[in-house]
């Protein structure tokens, strides 16, 4: 996420009130999570064990909640709750704004394009050329469409990230500044939820199609010519390369990444990152001919042990 | 599910036009189904197996297709159709009226309370301060919203119970009367499905917070601060204490309870209640680490029943 | 999909611009996909493996990518891409249209049908006498409702098939032009999707009731009297029979038959024909009972192995 201006170092420790250390004309482009942080953005990091990754990122500037050696060619800005003051920003760079009317006045929408009725279009939407997008869709503040996309009625884009701290008092939700982009010829089926990136973008690349009642995750990727069938989950930060083919009903664990072109059957549940050109089943995912064995060989399990037993009297 | 006032025995026997066993006085506050039936409720029961624990419930008033002896204290309506003349009586009290706008004239909606385009609010819905309401949110009648909720695009909270008795020309749908109560605090995504009690409440306790494409069946209870993801299902008249993450996908039958602070893996299926504290997953859900084990097993199966078997030579 | 009137040969040949062999004045009455072609319908083919398929099928007219031999009392249609040029017809025959208003002028609805607000109704749709469809649901053009038929909100009827054709380019849709039809006395809970048929109708027969967040692909035929729990998902071309209970999070495969009374548990993936009544469980699903034992054994391996060893020794 990317500021409207530059901002200095003092500009932003100023919103957030908060010390810095560094140059206080230090220029700030953006901020971002630590999955997609890059040069000239703000990161936060409030835990010890993270202290590092977000030092060493690409990060410009680490909101961190101990005042540590600020590390060459870079800037801290020290808060005693870096993940509240995170959302601060987000709040005052993204604040949400409430809608007057079903289709915002500042949303463009290119030649060609078909809205049925009772489709909510927020604030500066983009969508395309030649689009169809059914009735009954909700598209949020910001969300960016391609041309040639498709969205069947009922579907989401742009919900909130679910990713929340546990304070004490109860979960506290990092708030959400990113987008939804949807690329060219992209087809979204019915009733899908695609979350917006807590900072960056949530992707559907070019020509990838989608059955109904998916649900996609915060800043995850989807890669050219997927497919991928209903009921599908795909959690948070994850990528998906291109051409790959997900069949109803599996789950992806947050954070992985499925390679190139693999194939992974239905109801499979993928727990680690795949490699590319393969076909995977189960839950947990694992190669398919090799699942496919081991059913069978527990299936035929009650004769395999009498045998065992037998050879063994 | 409390009657408006308080009605007689005999007003209730007129309404659905049965005998009665008891004083025409007797007092009667309101109705309920087995599972959340209290003192001054009329509940019912149909088949001679129950008869005993409808009898000896809280129920003041049975509502019965035998004339059994009466308890003390108590009353009886003699029916010969008691699931009939249940929906007749909830027919009665909670008639299904059609909306005339997407606002309700009588729903109370809270100081500092968004609601987005597109969105329907029922007849006396209540709402407090301070939520968000996203656009083509569907939230039936009497549903009872707290402070501080957000509500994301999509979701329906307040449709019917699945709830039906198998009858030789059909399924026979047992009316909802209940409620959806959310209270303050509480986090619903995108496409969430959230059914209302039969005569109770389907309550999600403060604090909780919800992913996307949820489904929670009538009467259930969530407890506070409780975490779910994705696309996970749960069956009607299910208690789920506090502090219970629920992960991706997971599946809860019906009737059981979940203990205070359990976690439940991605794809599980809970098929019976849970002890507190521990982690399952498997479908069955079962004690993460013995199924981790289990797993670990069974792919050793094919080298494992090859020692078994050299051994035995 | 029957044409609005009887074309000849060369009249559709004009349309996409084709070679024909056989009597110009050939008549055709429609088009449809292999699945559901009938006698005086055209039916497409594009790749060798299939000609014998379609050239034996009930279609009257082949549409196809090769001049073979025309079987007795048949029609060809010659074409360098079938799958193009069958889109082209529906194309011309039931064209997308944009709607104006969110209840089309051109649908009709029953007495005693209650219609809630911001539900959408596309062209043409028929829904029969004392319906309730409630809040938010969208029911595109052509798709027919009966009696006595509740719809919750959220619902998505008739959006398109998943079936696409991998070009080298990218993924190319085929292009539905048929029907959602629900029969009398079917209850459809909240956030379902239901798509319509390529050529012919998805139908959900009467007395069948569906609970919430289920999903039905294109031209699948659901029994009557059938029982089906929430998040479970049904691909393209499936017969369900009568009166079978599909719990929850089920996956069925496209093209396979669920016979009479069959009951299938919850989560379980359904990946071949099922004879009827009885009881499966498991992905892939299998006889219930059958599959418990094996669960059993599974759990009590670690001690069954053990055993093995130690009468080896």
């Amino acid at each position: 996420m990317k500021f409207p201006k530059t901002y200095t170092l003092k500009e932003v420790s100023e919103i957030i009130n908060t010390e810095f250390v560094g140059n206080s004309n230090f220029p700030i482009f953006g901020m971002n999570e630590i999955h997609v942080v890059e040069k000239g953005d703000i990161v936060f990091v409030d835990h010890p064990k993270y202290y590092d990754k977000a030092l060493e990122s690409n990060a410009s500037v680490v909101l961190i909640n101990k005042k540590v050696e600020c590390p060459e060619g870079k800037a801290l800005l020290i808060s005693d709750d870096p993940f509240r003051d995170f959302n601060k920003l987000t709040h005052f760079f993204k604040p949400f704004k409430s809608a007057s009317s079903s289709i915002a006045e500042t949303a463009e929408i290119g030649d060609g394009t078909i809205i049925q009725p009772n489709t909510f279009i927020g604030n500066h939407v983009k969508i395309g050329k030649n689009c169809v997008i059914h009735a009954n869709v909700s598209i949020y503040d910001n969300c960016v469409i391609g041309n040639n996309v498709t969205i069947h009625s009922g579907t989401v884009l742009g919900a909130d990230a679910f990713y929340y701290k546990n304070r004490p008092e109860g979960f506290d939700k990092l708030l959400s500044g990113g987008r939804v982009v949807i690329e060219d010829n992209v087809d979204i089926g019915a009733s899908c939820t695609i979350d917006r990136g807590v900072t960056g973008d949530t992707t559907i690349k070019q020509g990838s199609k989608l059955d109904n009642q998916i649900q996609i995750g915060h800043d995850t990727v989807i890669g050219q010519k997927c497919l991928i069938a209903s009921h599908t989950g795909i959690a948070g930060c994850v990528i998906v390369e291109n051409e790959v083919t997900l069949w109803g009903q599996v789950g992806v664990i947050s954070g992985i990444t499925i390679g190139k072109g693999a194939v992974v059957y239905a109801q499979s549940g993928v727990a680690e990152s795949l490699e590319g050109g393969k076909t995977y089943f189960g839950s947990p995912a694992t190669n398919a001919r090799a699942k496919m064995k081991e059913l069978a060989t527990i299936k035929n399990l009650p004769s395999l042990l009498k045998n065992a037993k037998r050879n063994s009297k």
